[in-house]
């Protein structure tokens, strides 16, 4: 019987406790009323940069809004959403795989640079094309640590020629700090366990 | 005639510098040998826990591998990756939608333990299945959190029946230490900017 009493005592704190939670998160949301297209960056070291972002274009894809890819270095991603993406949506979401690899793979600076420059090219034409509701430049973060990209071109460019409602976003771990202070929204996924760590390969359907 | 050089010898410094960088890494990914199933955690403050989630759903399926979803609190997710699954991947992807919005939304403490019960029966059983090569508990992490499930119940569920090859991945934010503890691959999804901020909603293909 008293258990019975402290539990009803202990549901009505709860329940007492989260009617206030939901009062103050109503009274937030209320505030934000704006809309617009938002500069999204996705950094660190931990997993899940690019299927964060690649999470956002899903939901684009699933509203039925144009969206667009630009993979700046290849086989950094995962190879599965692209392939998802080609082969079910490619109506609603342009793909386009630029890069040649990491860069400690090719090991040609000269290439490299080119390669960047040429998705960065790419980038700004899907940009500046309104049908596009979202572009992702994914691993962009690479080519701008290594400067195969100037940053500051990149942030002239989404600050003066990117559409109001157009969401661009950028991957990669090390993103500048310039680049960083420009974004509207900014995650860094920090790494806590990795099984490699523990001799453990990557595997399908989870790194690739 | 001076600057061609510097970029030259730039050129092959970098050149050196990412061919130790490509031995180092190819050494370390020979000693990567073992495959297993693996207990994920993606938890913090910030976006992309459940997108990236998401992520290894849809490499899943795009490898044409089983694999499952069990939702522990609805609204917390986006619904544009559950229906995109729905609507294209049901053969390969099964979803379940047990919980009923986010605790501060029922407060009713009662119901909200019975409901992330009646979740992790489900969870079990789709877990227990060996045709499924991963399972996703999206938002488990609040029901622990709120101890409308027992931590302990759960790690020793994972320790002594998960398959072997099954992947089981919990998300949600202030992931329980005894959980991470015993997790193969965390991250934590830490926020450094957020739209909100500036008065900007939630907006399609963004948050939802």
């Amino acid at each position: 019987m008293e258990e019975a009493e402290t539990t009803h005592h202990d549901d009505n704190r709860h329940a007492e406790k989260m009617a206030k939670k939901k009062a103050a998160r109503e009274k937030i949301m209320a505030t934000k009323t704006d809309e617009k297209g938002l500069v999204v960056v996705h950094t660190g070291k931990g997993k899940g940069k690019s299927s964060a972002a690649f999470g956002m274009i899903f939901r684009h894809i699933a509203h039925g809004k144009r969206c667009a890819v630009v993979q700046f270095i290849k086989g950094a991603m995962s190879t599965g959403e692209r392939d998802l993406i080609v082969r079910h949506f490619a109506d609603l979401c342009e793909f386009h795989t630029m890069g040649e690899g990491f860069t400690w793979e090719t090991q040609d600076r000269a290439r490299d640079v080119a390669t960047a420059h040429a998705a960065w090219e790419k980038a700004k034409d899907l940009i500046r094309d309104e049908r596009n509701s979202m572009v992702l430049l994914d691993e962009i973060n690479i080519a701008l640590r290594y400067d195969y990209l100037d940053v500051n071109e990149v942030i002239t460019f989404l600050k003066d020629e990117k559409p109001h409602m157009t969401h661009v976003v950028l991957t990669g771990r090390n993103a500048k700090e310039e680049l960083i202070e420009i974004a509207d929204l900014a995650t860094e996924m920090e790494l806590l366990k990795h099984p490699f760590r523990s001799g453990i390969k990557a595997q399908a359907g989870v790194e690739y």
